[in-house]
């Protein structure tokens, strides 16, 4: 396994892997991995030639009162997962590599940032769309892998994708959860036993919408009513938003049909849990 | 020559030569050639295997009380030219081929848009990004060349390519003028005979500042007023600007040294022409 830091060197190297034929599948991540990053990693050896990860905390989607700082790291650790996963390549750039002195150019994806995460989070998908379409430049994938926990960011990817001709194919790959139902997520480090299990709420009230949908409800209304209750009746919890949105615009549905998705952003204390669930 | 007008043909083309291990070099434009674009042309064809040209009036870089409707399009002479410039492909998308139903995606460069056409043209570097970034993941260059009577965009293109890591040499060529002066632009086409001979101002100041500078003037605010004395001794013309800026970070100067662009827009009756030069 190859580590490389230099975003020069990291684009020779894939302009020499595609010379040659070979396909490139790409694994963006901010490091930290856990079992969902693994299930990532798997279904892109399965895609590629070559796997590439990259472990990038990007400052730029984080808002100025958001975790960047305390956001969880451990290089060691992520390079012997990338190990046993088979990757080839950790692409590990520097803030100053990927944002050198006079950086000034940003991507925006207009639509599809309006709800959810959007506007609770003002830049950040900005942010992420711009470090994104770095790292594909740089990396320069066939196949690029992106975990539906971040379901909305998911929706980003593909969209600046299609829309800017970048001929990439995106994966959504399911999220993978703890035992218990919990989403995987780096940020979950940062719960203690009493949060951790208050944080269970999130997935409870997922599966509560999931049975009302499928024993026949399709008023979002009523839906977002249960759902509500089950994280309002959980004290460390406090809900950011909870919406029914069609799974490819992004945008507010009154009636569940088969392109639904539930999607919630809930604090547990200090921390920011997100998760969702396609109905039915 | 070949002429290509999908999206995805064009980019499987493109893919295939570099596959073959083939330079591309691409000339962006608006179509309604003139010399300076074939001036561009045989720049491109020295520095690629494979020579590609666009023709595309691209509407998202139109206010919507500019000249889009009326911008002059002449694609049987345009084919004419290129074939004998010795391009190899033409490509030549529709709107909505480059903007289908969706599209949602823009590209801003913030600093170096604040001033010159920037404040007055809201929008349209934020268009011309956009677009230039589409047709470069599409026509996959090694090499692009743009004219530097639009010195503003080509110094938004740099730093989009150098911001982004497309990995793409941007080439600045040499404005092309007309024996008298004039910088060759599509829109000259709009002038009357009266109108033909007041454009002259611009290139009569251009060329008094460069005098100027010769002489030793070096402070923006002497020159600048024989500049506008100039502009505005010609009763058909209304400036629109008139600016010292250094030519990297498009900001104003107010001394000039080796890095200064003088660069201007000025009304000639209803149209809107630009011009500029590099002091000293």
């Amino acid at each position: 396994m190859t580590i490389v830091t230099s975003v020069r060197k990291m684009q020779a190297y894939s302009e020499r892997v595609r010379g040659r034929g070979k396909t490139i599948s790409f694994v963006p991540t901010m490091g930290y991995l856990h079992d969902g990053h693994f299930r990532l990693l798997k279904e892109g050896r399965k895609r590629g030639d070559v796997l590439i990860m990259s472990i990038f905390v990007n400052p730029t989607q984080f808002g100025p009162k958001e975790d960047y700082a305390q956001y969880p790291r451990d290089m060691r650790r992520d390079l012997g997962y990338a190990r046993r996963a088979g990757v080839d390549v950790v692409f590990a750039p520097t803030v100053d590599g990927m944002y050198p002195d006079g950086f000034q150019t940003s991507i925006t994806v207009a639509e599809v940032t309006k709800t959810l995460c959007g506007p609770f989070r003002p830049g950040h998908f900005q942010g992420v769309a711009t470090v994104v379409a770095k790292l594909f430049n740089i990396v320069k994938p066939h196949v690029a892998l992106f975990g539906e926990k971040d379901f909305q960011q998911l929706v980003v990817i593909r969209r600046m994708v299609r829309d800017l001709d970048m001929g990439i194919e995106i994966i959504g790959v399911p999220t993978v959860r703890e035992k218990d139902g919990l989403a995987m997520s780096s940020r979950n480090k940062y719960l203690n036993g009493e949060e951790r299990r208050a944080a269970l709420c999130l997935y409870r009230s997922l599966m509560k919408a999931k049975k009302l949908v499928r024993s026949g409800e399709r008023d979002s209304k009523r839906i977002l009513r249960e759902v509500h209750s089950i994280i309002k009746a959980e004290p460390l919890a406090k809900i950011e938003y909870v919406s029914l949105v069609d799974k490819e615009t992004m945008k507010e549905v009154k009636k569940i049909d088969k392109k639904t998705l539930l999607a919630m952003a809930v604090w547990i204390g200090s921390t920011r849990l997100i998760d969702n669930f396609c109905l039915p």
